[in-house]
């Protein structure tokens, strides 16, 4: 598998290793960056890095910044993605202390480390780098709609947090273990840190959203896929605008579900409950064929973490034969994935 | 009807009247809002404007802008919305003209006056003024799609440019007339130029989207009503975004779907036909029960200006029957639009 950023936005190139920072949050939920990098490019993290209140870990070796570069890091890259994608003021002093230690900030916020006058401050001060991986790419076009070759596959969610990225990339490389031609799209911040490209889906100005989705994946050979990672989900009553843009734009042949079982309600959201699957698969079925007529869905993948091995391949088993498609968890593998991937390119 | 903007954001204040420009457009739709600006707010406007090339008209006496002055105008308004809301480079000289003559620029275009170097630096060397209707308010928070109190309408469409502001306009007079509290609430550039406030819709960052809409109708008296000026299409290949993330956020309890007859194909988008009106109203009701279980379809809005008196009432009666609710075409009113307002307030 390659992975590549090759649609004429810059590249960026994100100094590491890092030390990924949690902030002081306490739900997992919003750790979802830390826990992707370490799981993905865990040979770029030397260690985790809390502030005062932080209940979270990654198992990473919890340090300092000064520890941190003594063993190499390069910059302290966020690793949480809570809601409105804020850097609250409780957690300045501690990156400011990563960029005294002589590292560079890394972040997929929404707000600009460059607007947070301390940072700024710290950093021209030190010669220090702020990167903000959420800033996307200049003159992004309008969507068109218009067919491109090669072939596509979005991962769609019934709620956030819940395995899309991980799907997406478990997927790329089992395509590329099978020979296929094939590219992970990113569409996230963790996904671009893991990449070292992509698109900032949920960054885009709305008028714009399926034109970033169509730069993100371009004309390919007929035979090579672009495996672009889902981002929300589209009943979900914040980000569907954003799930619903990137199903437009990625016009893709196959989509893949991605659910966790036990989940009862939308992460963050009080009073919603997670939308049943096949509400997501006769949605999605209906709004994608608006770019792409032929798009059918692939089959499921269930985040089973919270379930014992046995439990989850009964559970899954049962679940595919009531669905009629493959249900995988690609953290686990095994032949549950290989029928999924089957029934994804067949 | 009053129009206000009572939801945190600062109120612009355009300077008028105005001198209406249509730029080099060759296309009636692309001039929308310079129609709508005829259509709705005539008494703020003195006359049209074009540069060479330009094929369409208002109707208003056409001039140059020393001639607009002396007649009172105090800017020039960009009547255009193009195809991602840029200014071309053709256009800028007609607009310095506008500004030697004394008039302050307004547009409501995606690219910033300002951010035209020889716009900026006239304007700066003249002291006028270069007013950005589309720049979105700051501090939007993500949607939390709580239900919020009063009641509200949203014009939906099958595609763009067929009479969702319009409808929505009308159908907040129509209510007005009816002693019903309401408040038209603008969602793109030629509505907030209209009411003097609103919420550009399409110019937000798409993780934001939802939560602007919420922004836009804030919690009312129980039988206050907001009447939202609808964006996009929901099967629009570039568009979807803005319409879902503005449905989602707007919880309506009530939509009216908006349409051209005859229209075949989605204007702009080579090779995507217009999809059925029966498709717009199941899928609004799935992805708008979302955030209002109780939402419902309260009839259609047919822009029937390519037809005859007598032809329209008789399509839109029989097509009413098909379709089982009422169908007016607001710019005629007259009973049909009774009854469509009847369906509504039920």
């Amino acid at each position: 598998m390659t992975i590549k950023t090759d649609f004429g936005a810059e590249a960026l190139t994100l100094p590491h290793p890092y030390l990924l920072f949690l902030g002081d949050v306490k739900h997992k939920g919003y750790a979802k960056t830390a826990f992707g990098l370490c799981d993905w490019a865990g040979e770029k993290c030397v260690g985790e890095y809390i502030c005062e209140g932080g209940e979270i870990t990654t198992g990473l070796p919890r340090m300092a910044p000064t520890e941190a570069a003594a063993k190499g890091a390069k910059s302290v890259i966020v690793g949480v993605a809570n809601s409105g994608g804020i850097i609250p003021s409780t957690w300045v002093a501690s990156l400011v202390e990563g960029l005294e230690a002589g590292l560079d900030i890394v972040s997929g916020m929404h707000v600009r480390l460059g607007d947070i006058p301390e940072l700024a401050e710290t950093a021209r001060r030190l010669g220090r780098q702020l990167v903000d991986v959420r800033t996307p790419p200049a003159n992004i076009p309008i969507g068109n709609g218009q067919k491109r070759s090669g072939k596509r596959l979005l991962t769609v969610g019934t709620d956030c947090a819940l395995g899309k990225k991980y799907t997406a990339i478990a997927l790329s490389r089992a395509f590329a273990a099978r020979g296929v031609q094939v590219d992970f799209r990113a569409t996230g911040q963790t996904g671009i840190m893991i990449a070292g490209g992509g698109m900032p889906m949920d960054a885009i100005v709305s008028d714009f959203e399926a034109g970033a989705a169509e730069l993100l994946s371009p004309d390919a050979a007929p035979d090579h896929w672009d495996v672009i990672e889902g981002q929300g989900a589209i009943l979900h009553p914040a980000y569907a605008a954003v799930s619903l843009g990137l199903l437009h734009g990625s016009q893709p042949d196959i989509f893949v579900v991605c659910h966790e079982p036990g989940r009862e309600n939308v992460i963050g959201m009080p009073g919603f409950k997670l939308p049943e699957i096949e509400e997501i698969v006769e949605l999605t079925l209906k709004l994608g064929r608006r770019t792409n007529p032929a798009i059918r869905c692939g089959g499921f993948s269930f985040n089973t973490s919270e379930m014992g091995e046995v439990e989850a391949a009964e559970f899954m088993t049962k679940e595919g034969e009531r669905l009629g498609l493959p249900v995988a968890d690609p953290m686990r593998g095994g032949e549950a994935l290989e029928r999924l991937v089957d029934s994804c390119l067949q």
